[in-house]
């Protein structure tokens, strides 16, 4: 199996060697990954610009390919150019810092994968809870076993697995949830400061909402220390909203 | 009725004024757009740096604010501290090239409405495909035709409306079609160059996927000439997945 890595957080992150680590065992890795962090890029893309990609190495002994570009345009690039041939799986992360509820808008680790279910490949996304220590290591074990009895099953195209870790101090009681996307809106707030010339500037300074007391979702499930495991496909269409609105332009 | 108005073209972009003109007449209308063109700037939020923005002069005779970040940066600082108030509609657009099928996912006009929906606040993007020239006055008369029904019914929270307007010259003959997202991925490839110092480079050359044969979509609508409306949300959860894969983790 020919499995294609890549992140967000940067081709030098220490969350993609250790993916790229616990992969080894089921296939072989490209890692293909940003050559600069790109936290938040969402899932943009280039194309009013070129792409450059240069060869680095990583990790302990690995090479890589460092695209100067978003984590989307790492798996367009590096499938369409860069890999000798088309990979059986696409994996992002390990992100350091959840992706539940709707981080998956915003976070560049889904979106890579998002990319890679729109071309049809089964994808996977990896993201480790934040902690004043990161143990990639032991997400990649568990990303190993959320994977495991997915594999053989296939995955429908246009869907990919998006996982969660709970750091590690939390993690130990607990084993693996299958949860839906919370839709919270995170609690935004801006810091305005002034800068030494008098001129305003803004800190974005959100806070995690409280998770949901309802359904079980990412968010709820992550926070009670649960690997959490959602399904994620890219159909956007409010189909219910479809119905209800069905004779309203007659025009 | 208090109006946000915002782009991804960038603030001096004349999409970006027509619709500020169209929606004079629905209330009070506020411009927040990014400094900087932005497309393809996917759901990309700004938090690890700060955010500027400043006022501006856009169009015949508009004061605005310029932020130099994202488009969805821009709808989360206008709301929590340029606005005197809250918006009760945000509408982002209008967009030079259309937004249709997963272009919705790497689009920042987009974006920007799904970050006003994830808030909230019903919200709107407004997108006219790409022609020699730009009608931004037609398309703006037709955003309004669209929004007009829905705005006495209300928007159900986190859903927001993507339209799509055919370009001037193919637009008279037809009317609004209600149709869902495609699915169908964009014909990627890329273009390989060498710079002067013999190092490659690779420009991304999609082709618009030819427009699907099944159900009618926002795709093969707007090819055939009609202004598309699609309610977007942005649960992605694979209910559907979710039940096939329920007994899969009994870790």
């Amino acid at each position: 199996m020919k499995i294609l890595v890549t992140n967000d957080d940067g081709v030098r992150a220490p969350g993609i060697a250790a993916l790229a680590d616990a992969l080894d065992t089921l296939g072989e890795v490209e890692v293909v990954g940003p050559s600069e962090g790109q936290s938040g890029a969402g899932h943009g893309i280039t194309f009013l610009e070129p792409l450059t990609a240069e060869r680095v190495s990583i990790g302990a002994s690995r090479q890589a390919w460092s695209v100067a570009g978003t984590p989307a345009d790492c798996v367009k690039l590096g499938i369409n150019e860069l890999l000798p041939s088309a990979p059986d799986l696409v994996v992002s992360g390990i992100n350091a810092g959840a992706n539940r509820g709707v981080d998956v808008l915003y976070s560049g680790t889904v979106a890579a994968a998002a990319e890679a279910a729109l071309m049809g490949i089964p994808s996977v996304a990896v993201s480790l809870e934040a902690a004043d220590t990161f143990d990639f290591k032991g997400a990649g074990a568990w990303a190993l076993r959320v994977v495991a009895p997915v594999l053989p099953l296939g995955m429908p195209k246009g869907t990919m697995l998006n996982i969660n870790v709970p750091a590690a101090s939390r993690v130990e009681a607990r084993g693996i949830r299958l949860v839906p996307q919370s839709l919270l809106a995170w609690e935004d707030s801006y810091q305005r400061r002034q800068d030494p010339r008098g001129r305003d500037y803004y800190w974005l300074s959100g806070a995690v909402p409280a998770p949901d007391t309802g359904n079980l979702t990412d968010l709820r499930a992550l926070e009670e220390g649960w690997v959490t495991v959602t399904p994620l496909q890219f159909d956007l269409t409010d189909h219910a909203r479809m119905n209800v609105w069905r004779d309203l332009w007659t025009i």
